[in-house]
Protein backbone atom coordinates (compact mmCIF):
# COMPACT_ATOMS: atom_id res chain seq x y z
CA UNK A 1 0.00 0.00 0.00
CA UNK A 2 1.28 3.43 -0.90
CA UNK A 3 1.69 6.05 1.47
CA UNK A 4 -1.45 8.13 2.27
CA UNK A 5 -3.63 5.79 0.08
CA UNK A 6 -7.24 5.92 1.20
CA UNK A 7 -8.33 2.29 0.90
CA UNK A 8 -11.67 2.84 2.75
CA UNK A 9 -14.58 3.78 0.33
CA UNK A 10 -15.99 5.24 3.68
CA UNK A 11 -13.78 8.14 3.08
CA UNK A 12 -15.63 11.35 2.75
CA UNK A 13 -13.68 12.08 -0.46
CA UNK A 14 -14.62 8.70 -2.16
CA UNK A 15 -17.85 8.70 -0.99
CA UNK A 16 -18.51 12.41 -2.42
CA UNK A 17 -16.73 11.25 -5.64
CA UNK A 18 -19.28 8.64 -5.50
CA UNK A 19 -22.25 9.97 -5.14
CA UNK A 20 -21.46 12.12 -8.44
CA UNK A 21 -22.91 9.11 -10.35
CA UNK A 22 -26.36 10.49 -9.61
CA UNK A 23 -28.04 13.46 -11.37
CA UNK A 24 -29.20 14.97 -8.21
CA UNK A 25 -25.86 15.18 -6.52
CA UNK A 26 -24.31 16.44 -9.98
CA UNK A 27 -26.64 18.96 -10.33
CA UNK A 28 -26.05 20.62 -6.86
CA UNK A 29 -22.17 20.39 -6.64
CA UNK A 30 -22.06 21.40 -10.56
CA UNK A 31 -19.52 18.32 -10.87
CA UNK A 32 -18.99 15.17 -12.48
CA UNK A 33 -17.01 12.24 -13.23
CA UNK A 34 -14.73 11.05 -15.84
CA UNK A 35 -12.89 8.64 -16.40
CA UNK A 36 -9.58 7.75 -17.88
CA UNK A 37 -6.46 9.09 -19.03
CA UNK A 38 -7.77 10.71 -21.92
CA UNK A 39 -10.81 12.70 -19.92
CA UNK A 40 -8.01 13.50 -17.41
CA UNK A 41 -5.76 14.68 -20.43
CA UNK A 42 -8.82 16.91 -21.76
CA UNK A 43 -10.04 18.07 -18.34
CA UNK A 44 -6.43 19.66 -17.64
CA UNK A 45 -6.57 21.19 -20.78
CA UNK A 46 -9.62 23.03 -19.93
CA UNK A 47 -8.81 25.54 -17.39
CA UNK A 48 -10.27 25.40 -13.78
CA UNK A 49 -12.17 22.41 -14.65
CA UNK A 50 -10.26 19.43 -13.17
CA UNK A 51 -11.28 19.61 -9.27
CA UNK A 52 -10.30 16.42 -7.75
CA UNK A 53 -7.99 13.33 -9.46
CA UNK A 54 -8.20 9.53 -8.12
CA UNK A 55 -5.59 7.27 -9.22
CA UNK A 56 -4.52 3.95 -8.33
CA UNK A 57 -0.89 2.96 -7.39
CA UNK A 58 -0.67 1.38 -10.80
CA UNK A 59 -2.44 4.06 -13.19
CA UNK A 60 -0.21 6.77 -11.99
CA UNK A 61 3.30 4.44 -12.94
CA UNK A 62 1.80 4.34 -16.53
CA UNK A 63 0.13 7.86 -16.58
CA UNK A 64 2.85 9.74 -14.22
CA UNK A 65 2.73 12.56 -16.39
CA UNK A 66 -0.99 13.41 -16.30
CA UNK A 67 -0.82 13.08 -12.72
CA UNK A 68 1.83 15.49 -12.23
CA UNK A 69 0.73 17.93 -14.72
CA UNK A 70 -2.63 17.70 -12.29
CA UNK A 71 -0.50 18.43 -9.21
CA UNK A 72 1.66 20.97 -11.05
CA UNK A 73 -1.81 22.64 -11.41
CA UNK A 74 -2.87 22.74 -7.81
CA UNK A 75 -5.52 20.01 -8.58
CA UNK A 76 -5.76 17.58 -5.14
CA UNK A 77 -4.38 14.25 -6.52
CA UNK A 78 -6.19 11.52 -3.86
CA UNK A 79 -4.42 7.86 -4.16
CA UNK A 80 -6.84 5.24 -3.83
CA UNK A 81 -6.34 1.18 -4.00
CA UNK A 82 -7.87 -0.68 -6.32
CA UNK A 83 -11.19 -1.66 -4.30
CA UNK A 84 -12.12 2.13 -4.21
CA UNK A 85 -11.55 2.75 -7.41
CA UNK A 86 -13.46 0.12 -8.70
CA UNK A 87 -16.54 1.34 -6.34
CA UNK A 88 -15.90 4.67 -8.27
CA UNK A 89 -15.59 3.80 -11.50
CA UNK A 90 -18.65 2.99 -13.56
CA UNK A 91 -16.95 0.49 -16.01
CA UNK A 92 -16.10 -2.94 -15.76
CA UNK A 93 -12.43 -2.60 -16.20
CA UNK A 94 -11.68 0.83 -14.30
CA UNK A 95 -8.38 2.58 -16.37
CA UNK A 96 -7.28 3.88 -12.58
CA UNK A 97 -7.86 7.42 -13.06
CA UNK A 98 -10.74 9.25 -12.26
CA UNK A 99 -11.39 13.05 -12.76
CA UNK A 100 -14.28 15.09 -10.56
CA UNK A 101 -14.58 17.59 -13.11
CA UNK A 102 -16.29 21.36 -12.78
CA UNK A 103 -19.57 21.54 -15.16
CA UNK A 104 -18.36 23.04 -18.38
CA UNK A 105 -21.85 24.08 -20.11
CA UNK A 106 -22.13 27.54 -20.74
CA UNK A 107 -25.40 30.22 -21.29
CA UNK A 108 -27.10 29.81 -24.48
CA UNK A 109 -26.07 33.28 -25.23
CA UNK A 110 -22.36 32.35 -24.91
CA UNK A 111 -22.59 29.57 -26.72
CA UNK A 112 -24.34 31.61 -29.76
CA UNK A 113 -22.10 34.01 -29.79
CA UNK A 114 -19.97 34.64 -32.54
CA UNK A 115 -23.03 33.66 -34.90
CA UNK A 116 -22.33 29.96 -35.31
CA UNK A 117 -22.67 28.21 -38.51
CA UNK A 118 -23.39 24.45 -36.97
CA UNK A 119 -25.00 24.14 -33.87
CA UNK A 120 -26.02 20.38 -32.85
CA UNK A 121 -29.16 20.12 -30.93
CA UNK A 122 -30.31 16.93 -29.04
CA UNK A 123 -34.26 17.13 -28.31
CA UNK A 124 -35.51 13.85 -26.43
CA UNK A 125 -32.76 12.20 -27.29
CA UNK A 126 -32.64 9.61 -23.51
CA UNK A 127 -29.73 6.84 -24.70
CA UNK A 128 -26.11 8.60 -23.50
CA UNK A 129 -24.54 6.70 -25.36
CA UNK A 130 -26.30 7.81 -28.44
CA UNK A 131 -25.88 11.28 -26.78
CA UNK A 132 -21.91 11.05 -26.41
CA UNK A 133 -21.43 9.82 -29.69
CA UNK A 134 -23.35 12.64 -30.99
CA UNK A 135 -21.61 15.28 -29.11
CA UNK A 136 -18.18 13.24 -30.55
CA UNK A 137 -19.56 13.51 -33.84
CA UNK A 138 -20.55 16.99 -33.58
CA UNK A 139 -17.05 18.29 -32.63
CA UNK A 140 -15.33 16.15 -35.14
CA UNK A 141 -17.57 17.93 -37.92
CA UNK A 142 -16.87 21.26 -36.74
CA UNK A 143 -19.96 21.90 -35.20
CA UNK A 144 -19.70 25.38 -32.70
CA UNK A 145 -21.90 24.35 -30.03
CA UNK A 146 -24.18 21.62 -29.25
CA UNK A 147 -27.44 22.43 -27.24
CA UNK A 148 -29.39 19.50 -24.80
CA UNK A 149 -32.74 20.54 -24.45
CA UNK A 150 -34.68 20.02 -21.53
CA UNK A 151 -36.28 17.15 -22.52
CA UNK A 152 -32.70 15.35 -23.40
CA UNK A 153 -30.42 12.95 -21.55
CA UNK A 154 -27.90 14.45 -19.12
CA UNK A 155 -24.53 15.05 -20.50
CA UNK A 156 -22.89 14.45 -17.30
CA UNK A 157 -24.29 11.33 -17.24
CA UNK A 158 -21.05 8.97 -17.22
CA UNK A 159 -21.93 6.67 -19.98
CA UNK A 160 -22.27 10.41 -21.76
CA UNK A 161 -19.30 11.39 -20.65
CA UNK A 162 -17.53 8.40 -21.81
CA UNK A 163 -18.84 8.18 -25.42
CA UNK A 164 -18.07 11.80 -26.16
CA UNK A 165 -14.47 11.03 -25.93
CA UNK A 166 -13.46 14.24 -24.97
CA UNK A 167 -15.49 16.52 -26.74
CA UNK A 168 -17.55 17.57 -23.78
CA UNK A 169 -14.54 19.62 -23.07
CA UNK A 170 -14.05 20.89 -26.79
CA UNK A 171 -16.72 22.71 -28.16
CA UNK A 172 -19.62 24.87 -25.94
CA UNK A 173 -22.03 22.91 -24.51
CA UNK A 174 -25.63 24.56 -23.31
CA UNK A 175 -27.77 22.63 -21.05
CA UNK A 176 -31.22 22.42 -20.35
CA UNK A 177 -33.66 25.00 -22.57
CA UNK A 178 -36.95 24.03 -23.61
CA UNK A 179 -37.20 23.97 -27.53
CA UNK A 180 -39.61 25.92 -27.53
CA UNK A 181 -36.93 29.25 -26.10
CA UNK A 182 -34.29 28.04 -28.16
CA UNK A 183 -36.15 28.02 -31.46
CA UNK A 184 -36.45 32.11 -31.70
CA UNK A 185 -32.70 32.17 -30.29
CA UNK A 186 -31.01 30.12 -33.02
CA UNK A 187 -33.53 32.29 -35.05
CA UNK A 188 -32.26 35.26 -33.82
CA UNK A 189 -28.60 34.61 -34.71
CA UNK A 190 -29.58 33.72 -38.61
CA UNK A 191 -29.41 29.85 -38.25
CA UNK A 192 -31.86 27.71 -40.45
CA UNK A 193 -33.27 24.78 -38.18
CA UNK A 194 -33.47 21.53 -39.66
CA UNK A 195 -34.91 18.63 -37.88
CA UNK A 196 -33.59 15.28 -38.79
CA UNK A 197 -36.93 13.05 -39.04
CA UNK A 198 -37.96 9.82 -41.31
CA UNK A 199 -41.21 11.46 -41.52
CA UNK A 200 -39.42 14.56 -43.66
CA UNK A 201 -40.66 14.60 -47.15
CA UNK A 202 -37.06 16.06 -48.17
CA UNK A 203 -34.34 14.08 -48.38
CA UNK A 204 -30.81 15.10 -47.55
CA UNK A 205 -29.55 14.75 -50.69
CA UNK A 206 -32.46 17.46 -51.93
CA UNK A 207 -31.40 19.41 -49.17
CA UNK A 208 -28.04 19.64 -50.43
CA UNK A 209 -28.85 20.12 -54.15
CA UNK A 210 -31.71 22.40 -53.30
CA UNK A 211 -28.75 24.58 -51.50
CA UNK A 212 -30.93 24.31 -48.05
CA UNK A 213 -27.27 23.14 -46.19
CA UNK A 214 -24.84 25.64 -47.55
CA UNK A 215 -26.30 27.79 -44.81
CA UNK A 216 -25.80 28.46 -41.63
CA UNK A 217 -27.89 25.74 -39.72
CA UNK A 218 -29.52 24.42 -36.53
CA UNK A 219 -29.73 20.81 -36.82
CA UNK A 220 -31.87 18.74 -34.13
CA UNK A 221 -32.18 15.21 -33.52
CA UNK A 222 -34.88 13.29 -31.91
CA UNK A 223 -35.65 10.34 -29.76
CA UNK A 224 -33.95 6.93 -30.41
CA UNK A 225 -37.17 4.99 -30.41
CA UNK A 226 -39.84 7.67 -32.27
CA UNK A 227 -38.02 10.57 -33.42
CA UNK A 228 -39.24 14.04 -32.70
CA UNK A 229 -42.72 15.54 -30.96
CA UNK A 230 -44.83 17.42 -33.40
CA UNK A 231 -44.79 20.47 -31.92
CA UNK A 232 -41.10 20.38 -32.90
CA UNK A 233 -41.55 19.13 -36.96
CA UNK A 234 -44.32 21.58 -37.43
CA UNK A 235 -42.19 24.81 -36.05
CA UNK A 236 -38.90 24.25 -37.24
CA UNK A 237 -37.83 25.49 -41.19
CA UNK A 238 -37.68 22.08 -43.16
CA UNK A 239 -37.78 18.47 -41.75
CA UNK A 240 -35.00 16.66 -43.54
CA UNK A 241 -35.01 12.60 -43.67
CA UNK A 242 -31.91 10.34 -44.19
CA UNK A 243 -33.06 7.80 -47.31
CA UNK A 244 -33.05 4.93 -46.51
CA UNK A 245 -32.02 2.85 -50.01
CA UNK A 246 -31.94 -0.78 -48.22
CA UNK A 247 -34.49 -2.88 -46.41
CA UNK A 248 -33.22 -1.35 -42.69
CA UNK A 249 -36.45 0.36 -41.01
CA UNK A 250 -34.29 3.38 -40.08
CA UNK A 251 -30.74 4.31 -38.93
CA UNK A 252 -29.62 4.50 -35.43
CA UNK A 253 -29.51 8.47 -33.81
CA UNK A 254 -25.96 8.75 -34.32
CA UNK A 255 -24.92 7.34 -37.56
CA UNK A 256 -28.16 9.58 -38.80
CA UNK A 257 -26.56 12.03 -36.89
CA UNK A 258 -23.32 12.01 -38.64
CA UNK A 259 -24.39 12.01 -42.15
CA UNK A 260 -26.76 14.95 -41.70
CA UNK A 261 -23.96 16.84 -39.35
CA UNK A 262 -20.94 16.13 -42.69
CA UNK A 263 -23.53 16.57 -45.28
CA UNK A 264 -23.53 20.34 -43.58
CA UNK A 265 -20.05 20.68 -43.18
CA UNK A 266 -19.25 19.81 -46.95
CA UNK A 267 -22.07 22.66 -48.17
CA UNK A 268 -20.58 24.82 -46.36
CA UNK A 269 -17.23 24.42 -46.97
CA UNK A 270 -18.11 23.97 -50.90
CA UNK A 271 -20.36 26.88 -50.85
CA UNK B 1 -48.74 -20.75 -14.77
CA UNK B 2 -50.05 -21.74 -18.89
CA UNK B 3 -50.57 -25.31 -20.13
CA UNK B 4 -47.24 -26.50 -20.95
CA UNK B 5 -45.74 -23.48 -20.21
CA UNK B 6 -41.73 -24.27 -19.01
CA UNK B 7 -40.54 -23.36 -15.52
CA UNK B 8 -37.50 -25.05 -15.29
CA UNK B 9 -34.34 -23.25 -16.58
CA UNK B 10 -32.72 -27.27 -16.67
CA UNK B 11 -35.52 -28.30 -19.56
CA UNK B 12 -33.36 -29.78 -22.60
CA UNK B 13 -34.88 -27.15 -25.02
CA UNK B 14 -34.09 -24.50 -22.72
CA UNK B 15 -30.73 -25.46 -21.88
CA UNK B 16 -29.83 -25.75 -25.56
CA UNK B 17 -31.06 -22.46 -26.15
CA UNK B 18 -28.90 -21.14 -23.68
CA UNK B 19 -25.98 -22.37 -24.80
CA UNK B 20 -26.13 -20.30 -27.85
CA UNK B 21 -24.90 -17.61 -26.03
CA UNK B 22 -21.62 -18.94 -26.53
CA UNK B 23 -20.02 -18.34 -29.97
CA UNK B 24 -18.64 -22.21 -30.00
CA UNK B 25 -21.87 -23.85 -29.56
CA UNK B 26 -23.48 -21.44 -32.44
CA UNK B 27 -20.91 -22.65 -34.66
CA UNK B 28 -21.05 -26.31 -33.79
CA UNK B 29 -25.15 -25.84 -34.29
CA UNK B 30 -25.19 -23.49 -36.54
CA UNK B 31 -27.99 -21.08 -34.67
CA UNK B 32 -28.35 -17.88 -32.67
CA UNK B 33 -30.78 -15.88 -30.26
CA UNK B 34 -32.19 -13.19 -31.45
CA UNK B 35 -34.38 -11.55 -29.02
CA UNK B 36 -37.40 -9.32 -29.33
CA UNK B 37 -40.64 -9.02 -31.59
CA UNK B 38 -38.62 -6.95 -34.41
CA UNK B 39 -35.74 -9.60 -34.70
CA UNK B 40 -38.85 -12.73 -34.86
CA UNK B 41 -40.85 -10.90 -37.49
CA UNK B 42 -37.35 -10.40 -39.95
CA UNK B 43 -36.44 -14.36 -39.00
CA UNK B 44 -40.25 -14.91 -39.97
CA UNK B 45 -40.22 -12.84 -43.82
CA UNK B 46 -36.37 -14.95 -44.01
CA UNK B 47 -37.75 -18.23 -45.70
CA UNK B 48 -36.63 -21.26 -43.21
CA UNK B 49 -34.45 -19.28 -40.59
CA UNK B 50 -36.70 -19.46 -37.93
CA UNK B 51 -36.54 -22.79 -35.89
CA UNK B 52 -38.14 -22.50 -32.35
CA UNK B 53 -39.81 -19.30 -31.00
CA UNK B 54 -39.89 -18.78 -26.97
CA UNK B 55 -42.81 -16.89 -25.89
CA UNK B 56 -43.79 -15.63 -22.24
CA UNK B 57 -47.67 -15.78 -22.12
CA UNK B 58 -47.42 -11.83 -21.47
CA UNK B 59 -45.15 -11.74 -24.86
CA UNK B 60 -47.80 -13.77 -26.67
CA UNK B 61 -50.62 -11.17 -25.37
CA UNK B 62 -49.15 -8.67 -26.85
CA UNK B 63 -47.70 -10.26 -30.07
CA UNK B 64 -50.04 -12.77 -30.59
CA UNK B 65 -49.93 -11.86 -34.24
CA UNK B 66 -46.55 -13.17 -34.45
CA UNK B 67 -46.48 -16.33 -32.24
CA UNK B 68 -49.57 -17.09 -34.33
CA UNK B 69 -47.64 -16.33 -37.98
CA UNK B 70 -44.73 -19.00 -36.45
CA UNK B 71 -47.33 -21.53 -35.75
CA UNK B 72 -48.67 -21.56 -39.02
CA UNK B 73 -44.92 -21.30 -40.49
CA UNK B 74 -44.81 -25.16 -38.68
CA UNK B 75 -42.35 -23.35 -36.31
CA UNK B 76 -42.35 -25.25 -32.86
CA UNK B 77 -43.09 -22.40 -30.08
CA UNK B 78 -42.43 -23.18 -26.78
CA UNK B 79 -44.14 -21.44 -23.71
CA UNK B 80 -41.79 -20.38 -20.89
CA UNK B 81 -42.25 -18.57 -17.69
CA UNK B 82 -40.75 -14.99 -16.92
CA UNK B 83 -38.39 -16.44 -14.86
CA UNK B 84 -37.00 -19.19 -17.86
CA UNK B 85 -37.14 -15.44 -20.30
CA UNK B 86 -34.97 -13.82 -18.18
CA UNK B 87 -32.60 -16.72 -18.13
CA UNK B 88 -32.50 -16.91 -21.80
CA UNK B 89 -32.40 -13.15 -22.77
CA UNK B 90 -29.39 -11.67 -22.78
CA UNK B 91 -31.31 -8.32 -22.25
CA UNK B 92 -31.87 -6.84 -18.52
CA UNK B 93 -35.16 -6.72 -19.71
CA UNK B 94 -36.32 -9.03 -21.68
CA UNK B 95 -39.12 -8.26 -24.52
CA UNK B 96 -40.63 -12.05 -23.91
CA UNK B 97 -39.68 -13.35 -27.06
CA UNK B 98 -37.04 -15.16 -28.15
CA UNK B 99 -36.14 -16.33 -31.85
CA UNK B 100 -33.64 -19.59 -32.31
CA UNK B 101 -32.41 -18.63 -36.08
CA UNK B 102 -30.19 -21.29 -38.21
CA UNK B 103 -27.15 -19.27 -39.62
CA UNK B 104 -28.10 -16.83 -42.15
CA UNK B 105 -24.24 -16.13 -43.85
CA UNK B 106 -23.71 -16.98 -47.40
CA UNK B 107 -20.33 -18.13 -49.13
CA UNK B 108 -18.25 -15.17 -50.30
CA UNK B 109 -19.12 -15.87 -54.41
CA UNK B 110 -22.60 -15.96 -53.59
CA UNK B 111 -22.73 -12.48 -51.82
CA UNK B 112 -20.85 -10.91 -54.74
CA UNK B 113 -23.17 -12.07 -57.65
CA UNK B 114 -24.40 -10.41 -59.31
CA UNK B 115 -21.55 -7.82 -59.40
CA UNK B 116 -22.23 -5.29 -56.61
CA UNK B 117 -22.06 -1.89 -56.35
CA UNK B 118 -21.35 -1.03 -52.53
CA UNK B 119 -20.11 -4.09 -50.58
CA UNK B 120 -19.04 -3.08 -46.76
CA UNK B 121 -16.20 -5.03 -44.91
CA UNK B 122 -15.55 -5.39 -41.12
CA UNK B 123 -11.62 -6.07 -40.66
CA UNK B 124 -10.77 -6.40 -36.99
CA UNK B 125 -13.73 -4.55 -35.69
CA UNK B 126 -13.93 -6.29 -32.42
CA UNK B 127 -17.04 -4.60 -30.64
CA UNK B 128 -19.99 -6.24 -31.00
CA UNK B 129 -22.65 -3.24 -30.80
CA UNK B 130 -20.11 -1.62 -33.57
CA UNK B 131 -20.26 -4.30 -35.70
CA UNK B 132 -24.29 -4.33 -35.47
CA UNK B 133 -24.70 -0.55 -35.83
CA UNK B 134 -22.25 -1.22 -39.02
CA UNK B 135 -24.47 -3.78 -40.53
CA UNK B 136 -27.18 -1.46 -39.96
CA UNK B 137 -26.18 1.45 -41.80
CA UNK B 138 -24.32 -1.06 -44.63
CA UNK B 139 -28.61 -2.02 -45.17
CA UNK B 140 -29.83 1.70 -45.21
CA UNK B 141 -27.10 2.95 -47.24
CA UNK B 142 -27.72 0.58 -50.15
CA UNK B 143 -24.87 -1.95 -49.96
CA UNK B 144 -25.53 -5.04 -51.24
CA UNK B 145 -23.05 -7.15 -48.99
CA UNK B 146 -21.31 -7.10 -45.88
CA UNK B 147 -17.84 -9.45 -44.82
CA UNK B 148 -16.73 -10.15 -41.26
CA UNK B 149 -13.15 -11.33 -41.82
CA UNK B 150 -11.73 -13.74 -39.68
CA UNK B 151 -10.37 -11.35 -37.56
CA UNK B 152 -13.67 -9.50 -36.95
CA UNK B 153 -16.41 -10.10 -34.25
CA UNK B 154 -18.91 -12.69 -34.54
CA UNK B 155 -21.86 -11.15 -36.34
CA UNK B 156 -24.44 -14.11 -34.16
CA UNK B 157 -23.13 -12.19 -30.92
CA UNK B 158 -26.39 -11.29 -29.52
CA UNK B 159 -25.27 -7.82 -28.98
CA UNK B 160 -24.56 -7.84 -32.82
CA UNK B 161 -27.85 -8.97 -33.49
CA UNK B 162 -29.49 -6.54 -31.35
CA UNK B 163 -27.42 -3.83 -32.70
CA UNK B 164 -28.47 -4.75 -36.50
CA UNK B 165 -32.00 -3.72 -35.84
CA UNK B 166 -33.16 -6.55 -38.28
CA UNK B 167 -30.59 -5.69 -41.09
CA UNK B 168 -28.49 -9.33 -40.82
CA UNK B 169 -31.70 -10.86 -42.34
CA UNK B 170 -31.98 -8.11 -44.91
CA UNK B 171 -28.76 -8.80 -47.07
CA UNK B 172 -26.38 -11.20 -47.57
CA UNK B 173 -23.53 -11.57 -44.95
CA UNK B 174 -20.08 -13.31 -45.37
CA UNK B 175 -18.59 -14.70 -42.85
CA UNK B 176 -14.80 -15.51 -41.69
CA UNK B 177 -12.42 -14.88 -44.73
CA UNK B 178 -8.96 -14.19 -44.46
CA UNK B 179 -8.61 -10.36 -45.76
CA UNK B 180 -5.55 -11.49 -48.01
CA UNK B 181 -8.11 -13.93 -49.71
CA UNK B 182 -11.17 -11.42 -49.69
CA UNK B 183 -8.95 -8.63 -51.58
CA UNK B 184 -8.30 -10.56 -55.15
CA UNK B 185 -12.09 -11.35 -54.85
CA UNK B 186 -13.46 -8.24 -54.59
CA UNK B 187 -11.06 -7.04 -57.34
CA UNK B 188 -11.98 -9.73 -59.55
CA UNK B 189 -15.64 -8.01 -59.58
CA UNK B 190 -14.75 -4.70 -60.07
CA UNK B 191 -15.12 -2.87 -56.61
CA UNK B 192 -12.52 -0.40 -55.94
CA UNK B 193 -11.50 -1.56 -52.66
CA UNK B 194 -10.90 1.55 -49.82
CA UNK B 195 -10.38 1.76 -46.51
CA UNK B 196 -11.13 4.73 -44.32
CA UNK B 197 -8.75 5.14 -41.91
CA UNK B 198 -7.34 8.04 -40.28
CA UNK B 199 -3.97 7.61 -41.80
CA UNK B 200 -5.62 8.67 -45.24
CA UNK B 201 -3.95 11.00 -47.05
CA UNK B 202 -6.45 11.57 -49.22
CA UNK B 203 -9.76 12.89 -47.71
CA UNK B 204 -13.50 11.87 -48.00
CA UNK B 205 -14.34 15.12 -50.01
CA UNK B 206 -11.39 14.69 -52.39
CA UNK B 207 -12.58 11.18 -52.69
CA UNK B 208 -16.05 12.16 -54.22
CA UNK B 209 -14.91 15.32 -55.98
CA UNK B 210 -11.84 12.76 -57.98
CA UNK B 211 -15.07 10.72 -58.70
CA UNK B 212 -13.47 7.66 -57.03
CA UNK B 213 -16.74 6.98 -55.03
CA UNK B 214 -19.06 7.23 -58.35
CA UNK B 215 -17.31 3.64 -58.84
CA UNK B 216 -18.52 0.03 -57.51
CA UNK B 217 -16.33 0.30 -53.98
CA UNK B 218 -15.69 -2.28 -51.51
CA UNK B 219 -15.22 -0.09 -48.20
CA UNK B 220 -12.83 -1.97 -45.64
CA UNK B 221 -13.48 -0.60 -41.88
CA UNK B 222 -11.23 -1.41 -38.90
CA UNK B 223 -10.25 -1.62 -35.61
CA UNK B 224 -12.18 0.53 -33.16
CA UNK B 225 -8.92 1.40 -31.66
CA UNK B 226 -6.00 1.29 -33.66
CA UNK B 227 -7.75 1.17 -37.03
CA UNK B 228 -5.99 -0.82 -39.69
CA UNK B 229 -2.75 -3.02 -40.07
CA UNK B 230 -0.31 -2.25 -42.31
CA UNK B 231 -0.67 -5.03 -44.49
CA UNK B 232 -4.07 -4.40 -45.21
CA UNK B 233 -4.03 -0.16 -45.65
CA UNK B 234 -0.63 -1.08 -48.34
CA UNK B 235 -2.70 -3.70 -49.89
CA UNK B 236 -6.14 -1.22 -50.66
CA UNK B 237 -6.49 1.16 -53.33
CA UNK B 238 -6.85 4.07 -51.84
CA UNK B 239 -7.32 4.65 -48.02
CA UNK B 240 -9.60 7.68 -47.35
CA UNK B 241 -9.98 9.24 -44.06
CA UNK B 242 -13.17 11.45 -42.66
CA UNK B 243 -11.59 15.21 -42.27
CA UNK B 244 -11.85 16.39 -38.46
CA UNK B 245 -12.99 19.61 -38.64
CA UNK B 246 -13.34 20.56 -34.65
CA UNK B 247 -10.81 19.03 -31.79
CA UNK B 248 -11.89 15.37 -31.60
CA UNK B 249 -9.26 12.95 -32.15
CA UNK B 250 -11.54 10.64 -34.15
CA UNK B 251 -14.79 9.50 -35.00
CA UNK B 252 -16.58 6.45 -33.41
CA UNK B 253 -16.18 3.73 -35.86
CA UNK B 254 -20.09 3.35 -36.66
CA UNK B 255 -20.37 6.72 -37.48
CA UNK B 256 -17.27 7.07 -39.74
CA UNK B 257 -18.69 4.44 -41.56
CA UNK B 258 -21.65 5.78 -41.59
CA UNK B 259 -20.75 9.57 -43.61
CA UNK B 260 -18.26 7.11 -45.48
CA UNK B 261 -21.15 4.67 -47.20
CA UNK B 262 -23.70 7.61 -47.30
CA UNK B 263 -20.85 9.83 -49.11
CA UNK B 264 -20.63 6.25 -52.10
CA UNK B 265 -24.82 6.11 -52.21
CA UNK B 266 -25.01 9.62 -53.32
CA UNK B 267 -21.64 9.63 -55.38
CA UNK B 268 -23.09 6.77 -57.45
CA UNK B 269 -26.42 8.02 -57.80
CA UNK B 270 -25.39 11.04 -58.93
CA UNK B 271 -22.89 9.14 -61.01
Amino acid sequence: MASGELTSVRSPRVKAARRLAKRAFRRRERRFLAEGPQAVREALEAPGRLAELFTTAEAESRHGDLVRAAERAGVPVLRVSGEVMAELAQTVTPQGLLAVCQFVDVPLEDALEPAPTLVTVLAHVRDPGNAGTVLRTADAAGAEAVVFTDASVDPYNGKCVRASAGSLFHLPVVVGPRFGDLLPALRDRGLTVLAADGAGKRTLDEAIDDGLLARPTAWVFGNEAWGLPEEILDSVDDVVRVPIYGRAESLNLATAAAVCLYASSRAQRAG
